[in-house]
């Protein structure tokens, strides 16, 4: 049974075909969020700190972190990228202790981000690229760490899942050439919109059997990308992460503080019984006891909750 | 590619795995809604009216007509309920013009609904005890119609999947002797709650898509069965449905009514391609236009509504 094993200083998540959907948190990215990006070139880490707190209120498995801002005063991410890498994972493992996942196309961050994480991150990503594979795997040994790996190559990005396929498959052999096992690598099948590709999703979910199936991998997927440009977003990424998981995908990259996908991946864990006796489920989920009906010891302990907020 | 026929005096419905998922609305059915049953033993059928419309406001494909009422006058159902049957059948007909399902565990129930129900209905059920093969498949041959098969035998329901895809096989090739082709079979492979057995929703996936790569049938469930004794079982059923959707389902026996459980099922239909375009999806999800944005075609259309409603 595949388990990639990913750690902050003091917790393990396991992505895993009999585990609970990992839940990788992609908020703090300022990517297309401009308000982000100015905060970060400004050295205001506010709204990173919001996010952090609330992504792991909300139930993240795990918290992308991603420093890719563009500064106005230095366009070169080179020079920019890592040191900010640096600061904003040093930030985020202060305040929350679930395990990280080091995103950047920029090799030198990800390996800034290597160097200050503690634990055992999962770095985001290496592709199929000559260039990339050469960078990044290296960094992967070096630093004994579950790596992504995305499904495109020196070609682009193929719109025939074959191709995509046998792309993962060339990075899984690779790897093992550097002596990675595939437990550590969580490919990325690449999740097209369906408002533009009528079939992605059905690729994406044979794609991630084939996977499962024949290379034995975790999968991930930026999870959102599927409803880009549509109408009622939320509603289609909740049917589509249950049909996902049907398939055998593990993990994605996705926003934990949206109610309507969080409780389809509760009820697809149930549902694959990755949770065990519905606990999670039931939990979340509990009916609200009138005030009549509430049992003595119930009632007790509210009115014990009250008093302490009072006081 | 597989594809059941079933059709009204004037609509045809296909089930098929390159088709919009078949929702068969479950409501005409007074087990357990005392309401209805003494509503239907005094004669009274303003709440199958009612059903009806409101199935069919709310997007069902196919109308499922139970008329197994235990009256209080008359306890034996061989008498009371073909009758009733047909009068059901008759005043629906009369009403909504999609296909029925015509729904009973006594035969002459079921033979009193194919003589008086229009164009094509499917017929619910048979199953693998040899009484009831002997009793139904007669009865799909002559009206030549396709019927629901559901996998249990006379040594019970198995919780072994294994046997109840053997069961199901059985039934195919049973019908087959019967010159029944297995395109007319829709097999239930029963849905068990996962309150009661963890591994109920896993096990369906994987009959369902056994059912469909080995035996090439179209397949149905009672979907809501899934969620049995669990809270917000409407956050259950709308994982499973896209879920079982995923794994090859092509049918449910479901309310219709429930908005979010169609809503999972719009969106897994666009996701397995069988919503082009997104038309439906996007038609139930168009933004609101506000009022100084709405182009004059629209406000003329809105207000024209709105002089209509108050003349």
């Amino acid at each position: 049974m595949t388990r990639t094993i990913v750690e902050s200083q003091t917790k393990t998540a396991i992505i895993g075909f009999d585990q609970p959907f990992c839940v990788i948190g992609e908020r703090i990215n300022p990517t297309g969020r401009k308000l982000l990006a100015a905060e970060l070139e400004a050295g205001n880490f506010s709204t990173v700190e919001k996010d952090a707190l609330a992504q792991v209120a909300c139930g993240a498995t795990m918290l992308d972190i991603n420093a890719g801002v563009v500064y106005n005063s230095n366009p070169n991410p080179n020079e920019t990228e890592p040191p900010l890498m640096t600061k904003v994972i040093e930030m985020v493992q202060a305040l929350v202790d679930i395990p990280l996942c080091i995103d950047s196309s920029v090799p030198a961050a990800l390996e800034a981000g290597l160097k200050v994480c503690k634990g055992r991150p999962l770095l985001n990503s290496v592709t199929g690229e000559e260039d990339r594979l050469e960078a990044i795997l290296p960094l992967v040994k070096k630093y004994n760490v579950p790596v992504v790996a995305i499904s495109n190559d020196d070609t682009g990005i193929s719109e025939d899942p074959e191709v995509r396929f046998a792309v993962a498959k060339r990075i899984v052999e690779r790897a093992a050439d550097y002596g990675i096992p595939a437990c550590d690598i969580v490919v990325d099948p690449l999740v097209m919109p369906i408002g533009a590709m009528r079939t992605a999703g059905l690729q994406v979910f044979e794609l991630v059997r084939k996977l499962r199936m024949e290379l034995g991998v975790n999968t991930t997927c930026g999870a959102s990308n599927i409803s880009f440009g549509l109408p009622n977003r939320h509603g289609i990424n909740a049917a589509f992460l249950p049909m996902a998981i049907a398939s055998g995908m593990t993990s994605a990259i996705m926003n934990p503080v949206r109610p309507q996908e969080m409780e389809a991946i509760r009820a697809a864990n149930f549902l694959t019984n990755n949770d065990p006796h519905g606990a999670t489920w039931i939990k979340h989920n509990r009916p609200p006891v009138a005030e009549g009906e509430a049992p003595a010891g119930a009632r007790g302990a509210r009115e014990g909750r009250r008093r302490r907020r009072s006081s």
